[in-house]
Formats: structure tokens, sequence, C-alpha cells
């Protein structure tokens, strides 16, 4: 048996010891246990995978990785192939939406576009990647992130890839076309319906690779989906807590929960997309999206602007005073307390 | 008839222009149409209630207004009531939640503690508040706003202000003390059960008040909700939008929604809050939060981070690139774009 593109053994768990700091801290601050919600869970989070109490946040990065896709070929995208390349060279000039957001949340923005002159094969007719492509784009993925990250929030661009992430989350978590495929970037009633069904197609297709989460990879995904699942796996290797942006990321990081559960354990939901099926996929995943803004761009939009809860989450954790320190008192006392 | 104390009347209408003129620099810009939801919505609210595009966060206030309720001598409360000036000491030392996260949103703290020697009358024996201290209270939230403010967040903190809010809700909407009752700062079933029947005591005991929302603030509200009525009403009259935090300001906004629901047009929903009847409250009052993390803390908390998403809707808004600019098809063309 050849070694595994994405290789899910051996991997590093959560440190329990910051984790235990976390909470311990957690219930001496000025506030009734727990009345900082989802904030709470985030600190914790951070602890466990960074094995730091307090965590970090200096180093936060947002990963946007470039697909094309042979399949816009069968009219599954609102908008021209040509814009996938006119977007990338957006990203690098500034003018995107994702610009403005990893701005905002004091994170360095990467744009990996690793093969700029290569197309997916169409899926409908032959595998989207063959073995080495596959693998050259997982290696993409891993080699994406910095020296001393403590945050990473993933996302991506590709005209067609909301078809192509339908296409692998029917193929790995089961159900047709029609449950998986949204509007993606705009489609009409008519176009979602024929997108399913070039779905279906594709899934007709590569019946025989449906079982393997990797050969799923390589015969309905696309460059940006195997490098997001490397670098999702490499920060996962690396014990860097990750945001999942929207529809498109969950479908890389489907393909690794579904190689092992454990291999996403160190994921959050950044946001819930408007995209038809993100809310459901999320729900496969175990995630509970942080956001619910009804936005549906990716790019890492949702994951970049959830770095600014995760850093609320840290200022509240570091910044307030226990109950000690600030003389208030943290137990009911008496009658006048039931 | 004398002068109301809460002035509906001759509010000034939000302002086309701006508002028109934010739709369409939203639609050059470098996105499928949309796909930035409710970032796009809270956009056009600022620039509709500024009267000016693009808009300003140049001075964001975060108000913090508290009260002391006499009715926690009815065991309304998880905490004793000593615990309020505890935690106004608190603010101003720099101690509590709200503090880090009107920091992390780039906002003036403003703490208010208007009647720091008052408590207000148990609502299940008397009016909680004559008409004077209820009219002065509101002058004080009134006169809390600083020039030139471009949002203002606001939020309270008053041991016994879930039954106070609670108790205000149901006057003014209707349901009894079980519908609008849950566990503030941590109360068990029992606890619940008993501050429900507190409830119905004070609606019982203020039947006459019930179809007039200035005597029920007056009778079953405190210092802090009426200040914050005041303060509201006072950003309405000067177009200043308003973020709104948890259940006890959205009981505030309710006085006023029952006055003229036109009265609370420049409200967005911070957040919706765990506690119980915070989601069925902004469902009446017509507002879908901007945040749901499951914090139920109060004092602005929800309020001032989703500053933060404010923020991000405005970088994006005036830092990304058009269409025309970036070079991008804005458009589907032929077969492929389908």
């Amino acid at each position: 048996m050849s070694k595994p593109i994405l290789d899910v053994t051996a991997l590093p768990p959560p440190d329990p010891a910051p984790l235990a700091a976390a909470w311990q801290r957690e219930a001496t601050l000025t506030k009734p246990e727990g009345a900082l919600g989802r904030l709470e869970e985030v600190t914790a989070h951070l602890c466990a995978w960074q094995g730091r109490h307090p965590p970090r946040l200096d180093r936060v990065e947002v990963h946007v990785f470039a697909g094309r896709h042979g399949v816009v070929a069968q009219g599954v995208s609102a908008y021209p192939a040509a814009v996938t390349d006119q977007m990338v060279r957006n990203f690098r000039k500034g003018g995107a939406a994702i610009n403005q957001l990893a701005r905002s949340s004091g994170a360095r923005l990467l744009v990996h576009d690793p093969f700029p002159h290569w197309t997916t094969r169409d899926w409908t007719r032959s595998a989207a990647m063959d073995p080495a492509e596959c693998a050259a784009a997982v290696g993409a993925g891993r080699r994406a992130i910095g020296e001393d990250v403590d945050l990473l929030a993933i996302g991506e661009m590709g005209i067609g890839n909301t078809a192509t992430a339908a296409a692998v989350c029917a193929a790995l978590l089961g159900g047709s076309g029609r449950e998986w495929c949204g509007a993606g970037t705009g489609l009409d009633a008519d176009g979602i319906r024929r997108k399913a069904a070039v779905v279906d197609a594709g899934l007709a297709r590569h019946q025989d690779a449906l079982d393997d989460p990797e050969r799923v990879l390589q015969a309905l995904g696309g460059f940006e989906l195997a490098a997001m699942a490397g670098c999702i796996l490499e920060a996962r290797r690396r014990r860097i807590p990750v945001l999942l942006d929207g529809f498109v990321t969950g479908a890389a990081a489907a393909v690794l929960f579904r190689l092992d559960p454990d291999a996403v354990a160190h994921c959050l939901a950044g946001h819930v997309s408007a995209e038809h099926a993100h809310r459901a996929l999320l729900g496969r995943l175990g995630l509970q999206p942080l956001l619910d803004l009804e936005m549906r761009l990716g790019e890492g939009s949702g994951a970049a602007l959830a770095i600014q809860v995760v850093r609320a989450a840290l200022a509240c954790h570091t910044g307030m005073a226990s109950f000690a320190e600030a003389g208030v008192a943290d137990r009911p006392t008496g009658r006048e307390g039931c």
C-alpha cells in the first residue's frame, strides 16, 4: 500500500493542563459562572491546542487558497471561470473583502495560488486530479503556515468550487446533489437544478471512489480543497487552532473528518454561511458556528471576522479582575441571594 | 395633561440619499450581490441614520447605566444587592468584561450611576418610582451622550433587573411572569418560579398602569431602565445609530417601542443573550441580533462586541475595490455563466 497523502496517524492530543488552568481562572473572574458563553469555550480551546495558559494571539494568519475547476464548463457557476484569476489579483492588490477583514482583525493575509496555470479536469468525465497532482496541492497547503503561528483562519477562491464541494460532501457523507447544492455566487432555481444534476453525474462517474476519502478528494475535489485539507492537517499536527470559513472550507475539513474525526478537533467554525448546505455540513462535523451573518462570499471572510470574537474572548480572559481583586461577592449569601 | 417624560413626537426621519448611496456603492464592489449579508445592511443603517455616505465610526461610545432595585428583597436574584455597587467600582477600575470588550472594539466606555444612594421601591408593594424620580433618571440618560458620536452601544448593571425587565415586558407586551422570567445571573428552577410569582404579583399590583408605557416604566421599572430609555430616545432625536445589548436593555427599548415603534428604528440588536426571554423580546421588537454567542452578562457586553461587526462592515464598504477598479467581471457572460 502506498503512503497516504493525508496521514492522520499519530496526531498529538490537546494539552489538558492549560485547558484546566483556563477553566480555573474563568471561575474566578467577575461575572456569573458561564456568563460569557461561547467566549469562554473559545479561550479554553486556544489553551488546549496551543498548550499554553494564557494563550497568545500575537501571530494570526489568514490563508486563502485558489483553484480552477474544469467542471465550470458544465455551467455550474453564475460567474465566468476567469473571475478566479481576477479575484486573486484583487486579493494581491488589497481590494477584496478579505483584505479589509483580515486587516480589521489584526491578521496577516496570505494568498496561495499554487498552480496558476492548471485547471482540474471536469469531474463529470474523469478524476479531477491524479494522485500526484492531489499530493502536490496537499503539500502546498502543508507548507503554507508560518512559524510560531497562534491561530489560523482558512478560506478559498475558485469559480465552480461550491459544486465541487457539494460533490465531495455527497460522496463523503451521503445524499445527492439536490441536498448539497445551493446558489453559490448567485444561481437561480434552474441553475441550482442543473448544478445538482452535474453533481449527481460526478457521483455516478466515480462510484468506485466513494468509500475512500482520499480518492474522493482526487476524483471530485479541487486544488484549493486539497491544499486546505493539507493546511488544516498540518495545523493539527502543530497544534495550531483553526477557524474554518464557509461551505467549501468545510468540505475540505470533511475529507479529514471522514479519515478520522480527531483530525479536525482543533477546528472552530468561524461562521455559518448562507450557502444552502453549510449548516447541515457543520452539524455533520459537530461544529457550532461562532457567527451567523448571512454572508456567502468565501475568501475566508467569515473566518477572518470571527478572529475578532477570539480576540475578544482572550481580552476578557486575561484582562478581567477576579472576585477577590475587585472585592465583588462571588457567591449567593443568605435569603436575599436565593 | 402633563408633558410626557418620553416625548416620541416629531422624531426626525432617516436620510434616504446616503442610504441609496450605500446600496449603490455596495452593488459595484467586488463580490456577488448581497454576499456580505448582514454587513451590507449594517452599513446602510449607519448611512441612513448618520445622514452621511460613507458613514463614520470615529467616535463610538459604550454607555452602561446602573440601578438598584428594592424588589431584590423578594429573592429574585442569585447575587446580593451589594454586587451592584461592587461591579460599578469594578467598571471604574477597569476590571470587568465590558472594560475589555469596549477597549477591543475601540470604543469609549462611560459608566453612569446617576443615583448611587437611591434604591427603587419594591414594585410588589408600590410604584418603583414616582414621576419625578422617573423623569430624573430619563434625563440622566438623555444627557449621557457626547458630542459628534457616530455609534452608541447601550447596556446596564443592576442586581434584580432581569426580574424588573420581565415585569416591564409582561406589562407592555402581554404574558405572565413565567413567559418572561429566566435564570438571570444564575437562579435554579425553583428560583425562576419564585421570580415569576414575584413578577405576577407586580403585574397584579399595578393593573391600572398597564395601558400606559410611561406608567409601566414608573411602576415596574428601574433607574437604569429609565435612563436607557432616555438615552435611546435622545440618540433617536440626534439620529445616532444604537446597538442594544441584552434582555434588560431590550425592555427599556420596548417602552419606547410601545409608545411608537418608530422611536427605536435607529436601533440594532447587538446580540441575543442566553437569558430566557430575550429572543422572544427581539422578535416582538422586529430586531434580528447580530451575534448569538450564549452570553448572558449584561454590562453592554454583547453590544460592545457587536461594534466589531459594525467596524468590519464599514471597512469592507469603504476599503473594497469596485469591479471596474479591480478589472473583475461583474456579470455572467455566455453559456459558461449560466
